[in-house]
């Protein structure tokens, strides 16, 4: 079965602690475990055409669809949410079931 | 050492057949030993608000940065580039070392 992922890219704004906000998201998914796993990185190759003002990227990965949604309604998802929307400038959402081409060695 | 990942979302053009991308996608990166895996989805929640317009994503995972470089500089990435540019409406590509917080079980 397909894991089910929960891909997030931001930018936030101005004076925003961007490791405030990443050891906020460590202690989200640490509290839920529905969460399989989570991963995150800060773009580095700069080509602003291609990444347009986007900067931060924020993966999480369930084993199935019904786990993301046991952690789209976990309070303390929901808690997280306030701060979090207060931080970022835009964002872009998507949810998908994962298809593996190639898989890892 | 962290693993590369090279990391695109888009909204293709209307009438593009995003089958036959996706397969030259399978194509490319089975052609390209610097690929280390390959995975893509497709947005099944489909809130508009969060998802402004995108709906494919695409995500390439290298061992280390200068294999992203080989697969980038590659003949057939650059051919590539071409048909999939003028199939696109709007893209995001970020570049980026992959921290891994909560590891896969």
């Amino acid at each position: 079965m397909a894991e089910f992922k929960h891909l997030v890219i931001v930018k936030f704004k101005e004076g925003v602690v961007v490791e405030e906000m990443v050891k906020g998201m460590e202690k989200l998914v640490s509290e839920i475990d529905a969460v399989k796993s989570f991963e995150w990185g800060q773009d580095v190759e700069g080509q602003e055409m291609l990444r347009q003002g986007f900067t931060h990227v924020f993966v999480m990965t369930f084993s199935k669809k019904e786990d993301y949604a046991t952690f789209a309604a976990h309070p303390s998802h929901l808690e997280f949410s306030g701060p979090f929307s207060a931080a970022i400038e835009k964002i872009v959402v998507l949810d998908f079931p994962s298809v593996i081409v190639k898989p890892p060695a």
